[in-house]
Formats: C-alpha cells, structure tokens, sequence
C-alpha cells in the first residue's frame, strides 16, 4: 500500500528522516551481541544530551512500547497504592495520565487549568500547601490542546513548597522540540514516545530519570508490576550503557538503532539552534492561521502555545467534516480533535522534526495551502 | 554499522526476510488512517489463520510491547491476586513467568519437568485435583532447553479434570514453528512474540485469546494495571479489525506492517507445509549433531525436542567460552546457555523462519560447518 503521495502532518507519528528509515530496516542483531550493545549505548549517551542532564546518576529509560507505558511506570514504581498525586490538566492526556494512576489506587487530585491555558504558579503552590502530594504530573506540552506547560518554573515552585514531591513531566509532545534542562530545572522523570519529535516509528516508551527517582524505584521492596519494572529494567539498561550485555525482555532491535541515528541527527543540528526554528516555524504558521484566514487557536495566548502543534478552530459555518477530508484530498493528513469539551470544534496539525526543520521540504507551505484552498473552496473568507 | 556478514542463529530475534525488512521501512503513517486501518485489519485477520481459529469470538491481540508483556497481561487480566495457578515449567522461561505470576499475588504451584524433559501428563493431572487452578501455564517450548510440550494432551488433561482452570500457553518460541489448533485444543491465551518464527523484528507482543478468556477480561471490574489491561485493549482491536479507527496507545506501525507482510507470507507457503518443513530440517539438524559429531542434545527425547532451536552441551572439555567466539568468527551467530542448572554446559542454535525455510539460503548448512570446524580446531573429535 503506497502513501508516497500523502504528506503526514498530525502531533505524530510524523514523517521521519531517510537515515532513520535505512535504520529502520537493518536485518535483526543478537540483543547481546557487540553491534546491539553499541547501537544500545549509543542511544542511551545520546539521551543524556538531549535531556541536557549534567548528573551522571541521572538514568535513560528505553523500553518497546508504547509511550504509555510511561504512566503506567510512574504509578507503579514511583508513587505507592494510597499516596497523593497532583495532576496538572491541560486536556485529555493530562486527565489520561489521572486515570492510568487511579488504576494503581493512587488518589489522585486534578487541578484543571483553563482551557487553551496553562495553571497558574499560584494555584499550583496552593494546592500543594494542602497536603502531602507524592509526585506532581505534568503535561508539558498536551496533544489535545497543543498548550505548553511552563515546567522549569513548576518545577522552581515545587521544589520550594513542596521538595519531597516528584517532578513527573509527560513529555511525549515536547520531549525535542521544547527546551528541557532535566538536571537543572529539577525533574525527576520525564517520560515519552519514540513516534514525536524524537522522529522515530511508534514502538518506544523513553524516559528520564533522577537520581532520587532512581533511588526511590530501586529501593521500592513491592512490585506491582513486571514488565513496567524500573528495579528490573535500570541494571540492564546500566548495563547496555557500560557495553555489556545484558538481558530481561528483548529490546526492540530495529527501532532502537533508529532512535540512536535520529538522536545523532538531532544533536549534530545543534539542539538551541533546533528548539528555537521550532519555535519560529509554529509562531509564522500559527500567526498566517490568525492573521491572514482569521482562525482562533485553542491557545489562548502565545506564551502557552507549543512549538510542536497547533490547535485551532474550525471558523464559524465550516464542519470538520467537509474540511478534513477536503484537506485530505489534496494530499495532507491533518488530525481531529481529542479534547472532550470541543471534540468537534477544532483540528490539530503537526510540525515536528524534519517537517519543521527543512524549509526545502515544503510540509508546512502545504498544509498551509491545503488548509487555506480547501476553506476558500467550502465557502468560507475572513 | 554493517552486520551483513554475520548470519543470525540465535533462538530470537532471528532472520527476517526481504519484504519484510522493506515493510519495516515504510514512511510513518497516521494510526486512525485508513491506510493504517487496513493492514492492522490484514494482521490481526491473519492470525486467525495462523492459529487456526475457528471461533469468531476468539481474539487476536496486538501490542506494542516485547513479549515479556504477555506475563503482565495473563496477571492482571486472566487471574486475580489470592487466584492459584499451576506452571509447568520445562526451564528458564517457564520459572520467569511463574516469577511475573507473583509479582501480582497470584498463588503459584509449580510443577517442574526433569531437565530436558516434559511434565507427564499423569504428574498434571494429579496436581490438579489437590486444588482449584484459576488457570495454568505452559511454556509451549521452553527457549532455555528446546523442549516442547504437548499442549493438545495437556489441554485435554485440563479440560477433563478440571474444566474451569484457563489454559494459558506462552508460545514466545513456537507459534509459527509449532503447530497450534487454538480453538480445537481448547486454549485460552497463547502469547507471543513478534523477533521469533513470526520473522518480524521484535517489539510487539502478540497474543491469541478465547472466547471465555475475553469475556473474563472484559468482565473484570478491578484492572491492575493501565497499560496490559484488556479491558481497554480489546474494544480497540476489534476496532481495527472491523475497519474502524480506534485509539488507546500508538500502536507501533512499522511493526504491524511487517507483522501483515510476513503472516501474508508465513500463509502463502501453507501452515502445513512450513511445520513439517520444520520439523525435518530440525530432526536433520540435531540427528548431525549427533550422529556425526557426537554431541548431545538437553532434550532427552526425539518427541519433546522442539523444531524451532536445538539445545546442546559442549562435548566433555570444550569450553563455551573457547567453542562460541571460534564459531562467531566463522560468520554465524549462536546462543549460549541460560538454564541456570546447566547455564555453561550448553548452547543454542535458533533455525526459525526463512532460515529454516529457504534452503537455498544455506543457513543450516553454514551453521552446522561452522560447529563442525571450530569442535575440530579446538582438538575435538568424536
């Protein structure tokens, strides 16, 4: 089934690179072999960098599946049955990422931020004052809205009000498109997908790690879970990292060597001069939607917007579904909404990786046009 | 980094084909597309023919995940904490499994197999008239040993004394090789993975369950965890398979593509056709092993050795640590030892998929030279 010819413009998966395509297709290794082991350390350096971790204690989480899992990981390893969960909720994966710890019999409070808007310090540092709150999540950057969540300065406030909370921070829209100084801003751990910004196939939950979250998922006596292990999963990934083998569950062979080569790309580009095209590419895309077709971003102001997504309204008169598969039809896969309050109301469109990052590639030119023609065709001017 | 000159005979990951190293490299697609829609379809309508299903109300599953998932998903969807199950255990894998079964309070008996031999039917039987079994487990072929089990019996030995107790069999190293008849022998969950005799590269955790298996899990009111929970999984793969779009997790879309392809492949040949093919080339292998140079396989028997992977120990003052390194420079790539009784004594040889299928490929054939030479440099001889 050919799809050459449709250009994949959703909050991922999104199109990756010809190099992690070649990676993608090498013929299977011995998980323990010394080509594996070095593909595999490969990968695990090269996240130290992307997560900007200057603590070597600090501990690179890979694992097949889906980015998930992640949720699962920190209700079963970092936080206890019966512990306090604050959940920050900028949309439908924060309130997901609720959900996944009540399953764990964590009680879990939801502070719902506005919608298009992030929390507020203030009300963050409120809540927090009422009790005793195990770990803290965060959306950085949620797919349903396309809001970014200011952590460095969550974090800064957490640490002062509350500095026993882990910081947990759901990166899979943001981990290499936003900036995330994981040591310094004081994270405990990040977790995300392999199929965003990373621009590698769907298949890998990835994460970060602290050293106090290290700490606190070796010394967890009680497992609730096998494969979501960190006990089992941190000696064998310290041991790929040392380059020696090492065995629990057999890593994803293929799609490993793709995140170690896109991990190369993406840090040969220079990750500052990375995060701040994105940014530029996101604010002129999202500022010709507003300025020039006279749409209305679910963001509520700039300074929440992410650099990964947009989100945007369906203008008055338009449904979504003529738009869409107008769109479609010219050869641009855009996304629906997710978020429960306005499922039908708006439509989100990707800009991660090579699709952001090469101008001579034209994905955003297109879905512009495509965007724009089709809404011209269905009736529709400013 | 090239790896094509060393040949892959470990038991998993093993060889994959042409097409499916180019399935593997197809552009990333949107998981809701209906290009994406229709190869899931295509996969999990192929493993109903794979296992040979015929009971529509059977369920094929799908995730992204290794297969070390299947434990988590037998724990926390089939059984419940304070639940007794009985494992069977042929070695290593069987042991691990009963491991993951206790991490989420099951109850675990464990009926063990002399070394390189298979439970007696009799031994089970007994055993489950002492007490009421929510389900038990059989490692179908146990990778640490390459016994095989023979489910068909065990399953009727279930199903007449004591019908209630689910019967659950982790066929990680033999669905594809082995033959299985799901819904005829009366099993409940089979789980697999993707790098084995299914010749896609590892990262999906496949699974087959019965119909009294799905309603079970979809019954369940209490889940234990979020991400194995079936409860959730198997609405959306039914999804998938009507041709609808559906979302929990991303599934990994490369790996579902190759998945199609190579069951699209697997069935072209004839199920028939392939086990038989496999069952000679492994009776070949072995009866050189030992006929020729003498050696002596872990299985004791001709019907319990398994037809995907040959256990066998170093002739008496070979060491594995001399014996391995001389054969991997010849090019090929085995396995060592990993039954913590015998872990050094042994090695392993993989011949799944096109490997053992492709005679044209010469793999066998260049596996057995390799053995033969090195036994023969290091002054062995029969």
């Amino acid at each position: 089934m050919s799809t050459e010819e449709s250009l994949l413009l959703i909050p991922g998966p999104i199109v990756v690179s010809e190099a992690v395509k070649a990676a993608q297709s090498i013929q299977s290794l011995s998980h323990t072999s010394p080509e594996f082991i070095a593909i595999f350390q490969g990968a695990l350096k090269n996240l130290r960098k992307l997560f900007k971790s200057s603590n070597p204690k600090d501990q690179p989480v890979v694992i097949s599946a889906s980015g998930t899992l992640g949720w699962d990981i920190t209700a079963s390893n970092l936080v206890s049955a019966g512990d306090n969960v604050l959940v920050l909720s900028t949309g439908f994966f924060s309130d997901s990422f609720a959900e996944a710890l009540r399953v764990y019999d964590v009680n879990v409070d939801v502070l719902t931020a506005p919608l298009g808007d992030v929390n507020s310090i203030e009300s963050i540092e409120q809540q927090l004052k009422k009790k005793k709150y195990a770990a803290i999540t965060i959306t950085h950057v949620d797919t349903s809205t396309a809001v970014v969540q200011d952590i460095q300065s969550i974090s800064a406030a957490v640490h002062k009000t509350s500095p026993e909370t882990l910081v947990v921070v759901d990166g899979v829209c943001s981990v290499a498109v936003e900036d995330i100084e994981f040591t310094k801003w004081g994270l405990d751990y990040v977790l995300t997908a392999s199929q965003k910004a990373i621009g590698v196939p769907s298949g890998l939950s990835i994460g970060f790690l602290s050293e106090r979250a290290v700490t606190k998922a070796m010394n967890r006596e009680k497992q609730s879970t096998f494969f979501a292990s960190l006990k089992r999963w941190i000696p064998i990934l310290q041991n790929y990292e040392a380059g020696k083998p090492s065995y629990f569950a057999t890593p994803a062979i293929q799609l490993v060597n793709a995140l170690n080569v896109s991990l190369e790309e993406i840090l040969a580009g220079g990750l500052e001069q990375r995060f701040s095209k994105n940014k530029q590419v996101s604010r002129d895309f999202k500022g010709k939607l507003v300025n020039e077709l006279g749409l209305r971003l679910v963001s509520v102001k700039d300074d929440v917007a992410a650099s990964g997504l947009t989100a945007v309204y369906f203008p008055e008169g338009i449904k979504g579904s003529d738009l869409l598969p107008s769109i479609y039809k010219k050869g641009v896969v855009l996304a629906g909404g997710i978020h429960s309050q306005i499922k039908n109301d708006y439509f989100r469109i990707g800009h991660m990786g090579v699709s952001a990052l090469d101008d001579n590639l034209g994905h955003i030119a297109k879905a512009y046009d495509a965007i724009k023609t089709s809404l011209a065709e269905l009736g529709y001017s400013k």
